[in-house]
């Protein structure tokens, strides 16, 4: 069983670029092909299919060329039980693309309740099929170490991983994230640093033999400044920047959040990769996607590599 | 359409207490009865089919007895697919049985994707059960304004409602809900005093003729003289105190909460309820569950009108 840190960090060297595709299918901006899934008219069940037929479309572009797919739970679970019936199919459907799948699902729950949401996404039950399982989900620290703890047992046990929420990519984050913290009297720092500090803690069981733990965190591609400093509050801890191409970000700003090379960070592209087709009429959606990825990848590797 | 803080108001009104029933389905913990859940060699779907059959004879039992039902979706997910149709059966079970049904989800994400998670709990896609429906969820303040604003506009268009993770029950809660935060030099407060401004400020414009929001706030039953503290700064928001019971809080614990006689917070316990058959064997679990909650219902009226 090789940690998710270790496996995330081949992944990268054998794809040769840190992109992950964020698979957020917006009904709106599904193709013509799909357009069964805004119909308000067809079955529950088939809406649910045409947007898991969709993904599994990108997730064969994306074979060989990305590491890593990060489906969002929400989309799917707008379907229900047939939602999330689509969301373990894309799921196995990575898994035999040889991908590596980041859920998320940003879940964060009191201990019992947070065992139970790592059994779901990373344990799964007894018999269950494991292509149906995360290889890491993202979690949401609000709650503290031990709504944490259940999930890093669970890490321990499968060779899982989680990406906790840092800093985020929204406009908001800064209201709370950015708080300056710290008793009165004493140096401040911002909260976002508070638990970054935790992250590192958390992670430090979770070190793999690459040096990279399995406990990530995540940190907007939009916040560049933070993004050095927060990677050398957490030196050990892979990143997950969301941010890049649709919510602004470019190459530039997201190198702060690398180590060495490739190593250090993914970072997320949603919209800008899905849904490419839409700038480009004349190709095939799924070649859009795959020539959006392979752009990215390059634009990446550019400002990475020089 | 009621917004979600009047109907609240109406069913503690109707109920004469203000308890919530915990739908937390801790596999280890089911009746016998119900052992098929636990089978590791049962199909994934009588796995799940039998937590719904226990929680539809809980509901069955608090029919007309309590004014609202919080169930756990963790619990549900752990069977994937299977589960959350079993949530959707047993939020329907609630819905016809008359009680308010408060989606213990936890959710919190950027802002188009927090629109479909408002759009999967509140208001669904076309068509769709409105039985199947949550009347509130509870939500994550850490992505802030615009992780909200979604779930706020959905609220409005549907009456629906949501609480707002404030400050939890749990011992780790502290780490960083109770970290001081302010500018250096000026009067610090706790995190989770800045996370209740937001609330009552989310809440002002979804205030019904009662007077109270239909955004609501979490506050442990646990943290006693935060909990008045919490009250003075959200004086339109309705609470949901859990750590009832099994986590601790007895009834003098959870006074500071409320406003005036029986309304201003729903009190939560799941364990001590679902699970009071385990200690009386004498009794059929379903008669040990509607004891609990006469118990706890009448132990809270002392506390609150005597």
């Amino acid at each position: 069983m090789i940690p998710f840190g270790d496996r995330l960090h081949d992944a990268v060297e054998r794809a040769g670029n840190p992109c992950v595709v964020g698979l957020d299918p917006h009904l709106a901006l599904l193709p013509e092909e799909f357009a069964a899934a805004r119909d308000p008219e067809a079955p529950r069940r088939e809406r649910a299919r045409a947007i898991g037929d969709f993904l599994c479309g990108i997730i064969d572009a994306a074979a060989g060329k990305v590491p890593a797919v990060k489906p969002q739970s929400a989309f799917f679970e707008v379907f229900g039980a047939d939602g999330v019936a689509e969301f373990e199919r894309v799921v196995a459907a990575s898994k035999d693309a040889g991908l590596l799948v980041i859920g998320d699902v940003k879940r964060g729950d009191i201990g019992s309740t947070a065992a139970a949401y790592a059994q779901a996404f990373l344990r799964g039950i007894e018999g269950q099929d494991p292509r149906t399982l995360c290889d890491s989900i993202t979690v949401n620290p609000y709650l503290g170490t031990d709504s944490v703890a259940p999930i890093i047992d669970e890490c321990k046990g499968t060779g899982g991983g989680m990406y906790v929420l840092v800093r985020t990519s929204n406009p908001s984050s800064a209201e709370f994230q950015a708080l300056p913290t710290g008793a009165a009297g004493a140096e401040t720092a911002p909260l976002a640093d508070r638990v970054a500090a935790a992250v590192d803690h958390w992670g430090q069981d979770l070190r793999g033999a690459s040096g990279w733990s399995s406990v990530g965190a995540v940190v907007g591609a939009t916040h560049p400044s933070e993004l050095a400093r927060l990677r050398r509050l957490m030196p050990n801890t892979p990143l997950l920047l969301p941010g890049y191409g649709a919510q602004g970000a470019g190459a530039a700003d997201i190198v702060g959040g690398f180590q060495s090379g490739l190593q250090g960070a993914l970072v997320n592209s949603s919209r800008g990769i899905l849904f490419a087709g839409k700038q480009q009429p004349e190709k095939h959606w799924k070649d859009a996607a795959a020539g959006a990825m392979d752009a990215m990848a390059a634009e990446l590797r550019a400002a990475l590599l020089g």
